[in-house]
């Protein structure tokens, strides 16, 4: 199995990314094709002692690098030689299985629509973050379709659905429309029509609609909503948590006796702000697409980035996008069948 | 001055909602209008000792309670003499200056819109929720409306803007715009117009879009945003603070030392748990009416109800409906004046 990384994105790149990737390499069976400045990812390895110069290791040029500042489509217009734009296409040509890229998340979705493409017969592509609730809920879209038709969240359902149950383990995972009220009348008139949609779709868990409030109670395994909405959940989480601990930092900084209780419990409260602090916690899946693209979160370091690389191995080994379109497009695939 | 009471809803009516009309009846110069069961309230108030045999205290009888329940039109329909229309009535009436309700916030926006009415050429009432940000932070609207349109978003700052700095004392409140990023062209056909008319608007300390992740930190004082995305982000709050403390009672939990540890910090962490508990604090005005009124949480205490009777009454003596008519819609003012 071939998974190609773009080690040059990310709050970290490419010395983390670098990390994850000298760890991956020594999963069984797999060949590690990674993008990028080659005199840089030269000069990091050697400067931090990391070994890349193994046979299961391959480093395809690219002379630019995305930032977090650059607009979505310069992808594939001014920085089409970027190490995220040179990874997609050589996914696109077959040269990899799937795609790690901790990068700008706007032109990582933008570029894998327009370079790797959609499943035939997929309306949309979605970013499925997951987010560190009481039980992991993936939440789709977060961010890549600002407005979507009521059939299209039929479709985030069942994409969703499969993630969860095939890569994440969750049985029948419990889907639920977010909306502002439990009655199928409730929300926008996108929203009670997709409702109406979602009940008679077979094969998914569908169990109404899921209030804000019990969103992080573990209320649901699978979130499906607009892109505009889930950024607002996604960014509001992880906003929310940061606040929180900072007034629990307050509270114990009050005097020498809470500050001595803080330091009984240091340790969980330490792990508490990470999980909210990434918000979210394994790579996003980008689903819909072709081949699985992973975005691994901006400041992933090398644990994660490993991390990353094994989920996209897990995306391939459960043939997870044949999955998705023998789910959604059945038709099309009887037909290719045939031909 | 003249508020009236609906003392039959809320999570604990009447008793809690009697005990706070009990201490409002202690300030100056106050009369309070009660509406409910005479009955429920006469037993209520003799079982629990509390007086509202006064000369500032009236009851005016109503033989229904509209429940959380019931759909929001059954205070103009079925349920047309409960505690909550009689006391809008009253309101549209003259007979009070403001109203509070602990009750279905759905009946008594859409109560307060039949029977109160909008003030004229105010094209959309909305609940204000002040929500327990590191600074108060009026969200509009957090769940009446929708849909809206642009230049709605434009009345609602306006509207919110002038609560913040006459009722709140703040200061020039930066108004934000709910939005997936900072950029002027993010979000929806909607918010991008929004976006494009406040900044021309005067009189509003307009700072652009705000997202999610900046909201909880206090990176604005006045969050704009139609009531589908307001209601998730309110109730989204209320569930991130219940979910983060119930993650923090487990660290406690683990052993003999974090047990102790707890205890040295309950005050600080029960208070913070109660802020996010409410999710909100103070009563959310209903802005954009002809009268002020005043939803108070649906699980108000004896002290939330006086203090919401104190919040309407400062909307009354701001002469805060009057403001609102001369901001939004001067030439009305004026001809009015001219009549």
């Amino acid at each position: 199995m071939k998974i190609i990384v773009d080690v040059m994105s990310g709050d970290n790149a490419p010395l983390e990314i670098l990390r994850g990737v000298e760890m991956a390499s020594e999963l069984e069976g797999l060949e590690l094709i990674i993008t990028g400045s080659e005199e840089t990812i030269r000069e990091t390895a050697e400067a931090h002692g990391i070994s890349i110069n193994k046979d299961n290791i391959s480093v395809v040029g690219a002379e630019s690098v995305i930032t977090m500042e650059d607009a979505p489509l310069s992808v594939v217009r001014e920085k089409s030689n970027s190490s995220m734009a040179v990874g997609l296409k050589l996914l696109a040509e077959g040269a990899g299985d799937a795609m790690v890229s901790a990068g700008n998340t706007g032109a990582l979705h933008a570029g894998s629509t327009l370079i790797v493409r959609r499943i035939k017969g997929v309306k949309k592509s979605a970013i499925a973050t997951i987010l560190p609730y009481k039980n992991p809920t993936l939440l789709m879209d977060s961010g890549a379709n600002i407005e979507i038709a009521p059939d299209v969240y039929v479709q985030f359902a069942q994409m969703a659905s499969l993630y969860m149950e095939r890569i994440m383990g969750v049985e029948s995972p419990r889907v639920g429309l977010l909306n502002i009220g439990a009655e199928p009348t409730k929300g926008t008139k996108n929203v009670v029509e997709a409702y109406n949609l979602l009940k008679e779709t077979p094969d998914i868990n569908f169990i109404g609609n899921i209030e804000g409030k019990e969103l992080p109670g573990g209320g649901c395994d699978v979130c499906v909503t607009d892109g505009f909405t889930g950024n607002i959940v996604l960014k509001l989480t992880e906003g929310c948590g940061s606040f929180i601990m900072s007034k629990i930092k307050e509270i114990y900084k009050k005097n020498a006796v809470t500050k001595m209780s803080a330091l009984m419990v240091k340790n969980g409260i330490k792990k508490l702000k990470n999980d909210f602090d990434a918000s979210e916690y394994g790579g996003a899946p980008l689903l819909g697409l072709s081949k699985p693209v992973i975005k691994a979160h901006g400041s992933s370091d090398g644990l994660a980035i490993y991390n990353a690389v094994r989920q996209a191995m897990r995306c391939v080994d459960s043939n997870m996008v044949y999955e998705i379109a023998m789910k959604l497009v059945p038709n099309i695939m009887e037909q290719q069948n045939r031909d």
